[in-house]
């Protein structure tokens, strides 16, 4: 077993945190994507998608995106469960695991790549209006995220998820992009204060 | 229980699907997304993202999002799996939905919204070449999946999947936006005849 990971990254770092959380370690190979390396052949052969993180399983067949990775692992070890108990609480993780990833991840990344220099000659199609649409879209979901942390530990209720993870990873992501700031959202910030001490997240 | 629809459109079209396929059957109230009606106070107290489909649970709680929505009912009637087995056919079944749905049901609906008259005066913002991207990517991911279908009887292997729902409501909506035709496709063609002839595609 072998993940490809590049660490700079906000997407590879989800799985790296969610292997923490669940303590369980594997091989990691570096793909280093400013050099141009997810473009290989060799690489696009694992992922034809030439996006990092990918993980490859034993019998040589590849899994690509974090959550289908983080699948992976929640059903090979279930303790602690990351993706909820009942089905109730699996569909509310699953719900707000979805909402943050697109309204956060999705949205700060296309702002990245579309609205300011991004990868420079990586990826060369831009479009700067859809890009401040995603900037406007990034600081609406972290506003309403403010909202629902008011009353709540965590972003589904009492128990840290895979929610927590992808909307760590987005936010840090946001604030490098210069989208936001967590001291202007209170509840963010104690959220993210608590989220960023956990071990897990230096993974 | 109660499910919110809108039958026209292709996201909804999803979870009746799986529903249909799980032999669920579920109390329906349409929401007229034409006339609005998702963006009253009534339906955003529901969802605050004013999208359909959505669940509303016996504790007055409501999941929204088509993979929320199915994980939901995965966990509570799990036969016949519809989300994969081991974990490997777990995260590869995760990988293809996301695919899919990332390739084909978000990129058809957004050239769809950004690059025909869309839904009018409900949408107006619009961003044409953004929309002409989507239109590219709708076709490049109809063209992988021609080829991934070529030595595959379903998605992701032998067994039917939500992968495989989530690829035919996007493929029905891409040829209704005259994205594609499947007759172009010959291992698409074969599949979507295939799939087209189950009891649950005329949920």
């Amino acid at each position: 077993m072998k993940l490809y990971d590049f660490a700079p990254f906000p997407n590879p770092r989800r799985v790296r945190m969610f292997l923490a959380e669940k303590g369980v370690e594997v091989p990691i190979e570096q793909i280093n994507v400013l050099k141009g390396e997810h473009r290989t052949d060799t690489y696009k052969a694992k992922n034809p998608n030439a996006t990092v993180p990918c993980l490859g399983l034993d019998d040589d067949s590849y899994i690509s995106g974090c959550v289908a990775i983080s699948r992976y692992f929640e059903a090979t070890n279930p303790k602690p469960a990351l993706m909820g108990g009942t089905p109730a609480e699996q569909a509310n993780v699953s719900m707000w695991q979805r909402r943050v990833e697109e309204g956060l991840m999705d949205a700060s990344v296309a702002y990245f790549h579309h609205a300011t220099p991004g990868l420079g000659e990586l990826e060369l199609y831009q479009n700067k209006d859809w890009g401040m649409k995603n900037h406007e879209r990034t600081i609406a979901t972290v506003k309403t995220l403010d909202a629902e942390l008011a009353d709540k530990k965590f972003i589904v209720g009492d128990d840290f998820s895979i929610a927590d993870i992808t909307a760590l990873c987005a936010i840090d992501f946001a604030v490098f992009a210069e989208i936001v700031s967590v001291d202007d959202y209170p509840n963010v910030k104690r959220w993210h204060d608590d989220v960023s001490a956990r071990d897990s997240a230096k993974a």
